[in-house]
């Protein structure tokens, strides 16, 4: 029985880019070091580092006043590094859309004065915030453009005039995206981009003027600039997983492929999901989710039990995020096509079954 | 040619857990994830993170008071979010034998007042510091464990009354150590615990009364210890690799295994330099590291030449820290037991050709 991952991160990796890893780390009868086990600072790794960036930067098509680096600690370090870094003397804004931006907006008030500038709390985030005024010397717009819990996405990044950050994470390569519209943004690997253990960061070059100088040195982005993204060890592994998934993207069409395939296969739930009587997404329709899309059978309580039967059937990874309950299919670059079809016939029998 | 990997880190694995790792991720022709594609959160994961934690605390004879935490960062990272969390209102002392002492008193200076009560910076980081006298409400003794770099390792804990903070990078796991004696110790896997990407780091609980509220969540060590290390998403191929790797210490007989044959082969390369004209290490004999031996041609210009004709022979990851000039072979427990003497075969050799 064929399986599918719907895992919301870790989350499936492209075969091919499974099958580089093994390789690579195959045992080798005469001892040679697989790209593991060589120095980050030696030409095979070096070579690996940069044909990343060169992809990664040609992938986003960032600026040239735009810096890319690879780091570590995921969007919750970013949470806080990014307000120790770029707030300066000025009032960092968030917009609320979700769990994710509710953690990066604690994070910042724990570094100092944040404002909430618009919520989507009271819908139960299930819409987009409407934006109220900026704070006068504003730090940076924050956004999450993609709720990995909520389901709840941007279409565009908000029109203001202040810099703007974005948490990519989970939408992060889904599409082509205006990055050079974005001051900040970050995102983590484990979701269209291999494995865990790798932060992407995009950061504007007139930022880098804001950063105090009492900073720890592995809290300063531009050490991090200065290092190429080597101010210590990198996880290796996890910048070679990124290597052959952009090569991957790349071979299949680009950003352009996956952004029409992944906004057809989401259609195609939501549209079952919308057409059904026992399955539900309370997400507004401009609001959703082309990557992660929660959903709840009638009874909420048979969650549990719809997760365990769809396992029996080889659909992985559907067990929705604590903080919401019920189910979640995320729909990743790297999913395989026939997969969305496959999950709506078993919710549809499902429903025929058990509702 | 079989070749030998003498890299400071990354390093060599042992080859069982690079098939471990190889066949973990090898495609599945049912789409079955791989190790690398499940949740974190799942219990497959759990499994690993479960056997993962009760062997290393095994390894570590660790007490009932000592957490232990699996982060992300490197050494650097701890550099700076020790002294955040720890130091409290009181004054850090650091003991500094090399590099990464300099660089971890650097970082906790950013973060406050701190003082250096030993240094072996005259001797050119060739011997153990002196101490000097502890400041007055002293927040702990910092000591780098084993200096990568110089080759300059304690051969115990220094001796003192306030809580020992330890920095035991390159030497982890690569013999017994009495870890009960230390308040807290940190370590990165990329030497002889896997691949890059994991940190492990031992907190004692009375020190955690210590940690200021106002912290970023991301660095507060009691977050970590109630989520089980799972803040966010973990470097999970880093803590499977982690996994196999301390199946494979007690596999071949544990610790005190690891350490009589580490000993016995640095004695080997030492006592090889110690009577060669040519091939020298500057380090004071009862400070020469077990596991980073840096050494020198004669004539130091020659650095370069050595590297590459040593690599023709398969003898790979030579080249000195650039912070240092000269060779380094590292002797970790995955280094193949042929391997120093294969090097000092060549070293003679390369010294009667061109000495």
């Amino acid at each position: 029985m064929t399986q599918h991952n719907f895992s919301a991160g870790p989350a499936v990796l492209p075969p091919i880019v499974r099958e580089a890893l093994s390789q690579a780390l195959a045992p080798d009868p005469d001892g040679r070091p697989s790209i593991a086990e060589v120095s980050h600072r030696g030409p095979v790794f070096a070579a690996v580092a940069d044909e990343l960036s060169a992809r990664l930067r040609q992938l986003m098509d960032l600026g040239d006043d735009q810096h890319l680096l690879l780091l570590q600690g995921g969007a919750n370090l970013q949470f806080a590094w990014l307000p120790m870094a770029l707030a300066a003397d000025r009032t960092p804004a968030y917009l609320t859309s979700g769990h994710w931006g509710e953690k990066a907006l604690a994070e910042a008030r724990r570094v100092g004065p944040a404002e909430e500038v618009g919520s989507s709390m009271d819908s139960g985030f299930t819409d987009l915030p409407e934006m109220g005024h900026l704070p006068g010397r504003c730090a940076y717009l924050h956004y999450t453009g993609n709720e990995t819990i909520h389901g709840v996405q941007f279409e565009q990044p908000p029109a203001v005039a202040v810099p703007l950050a974005a948490d990519l994470s989970s939408e992060f390569l889904s599409r082509p995206y205006p990055y050079r519209e974005l001051a900040f943004a970050y995102a983590g690997a484990q979701k269209n981009l291999g494995i865990p253990g790798l932060t992407v960061v995009v950061i504007r070059q007139d930022l880098l003027d804001r950063i105090p100088d009492g900073l720890p040195a592995y809290l300063d982005y531009r050490k991090w600039i200065a290092a190429d993204s080597m101010l210590n060890t990198p996880t290796t592994l996890a910048w070679f997983a990124a290597l052959e998934t952009c090569r991957w993207i790349e071979s299949r069409g680009g950003l352009a492929f996956f952004e029409q395939r992944n906004r057809q296969r989401a259609h195609l739930l939501y549209d079952f999901i919308d057409d059904s009587a026992y399955w539900s997404n309370p997400v507004a329709g401009h609001a959703r989710s082309v990557m992660n899309v929660p959903f709840f059978p009638v009874d909420t309580q048979r969650s549990g039990d719809v997760v365990a039967k769809a396992e029996e059937e080889g659909l992985l990874g559907l067990k929705g995020h604590r903080a919401l309950g019920g189910l979640r299919a995320s729909l990743y670059n790297a999913l395989d096509d026939a997969a969305v079809e496959i999950l709506i016939d078993f919710l549809g029998d499902y429903e025929r079954r058990y509702g």
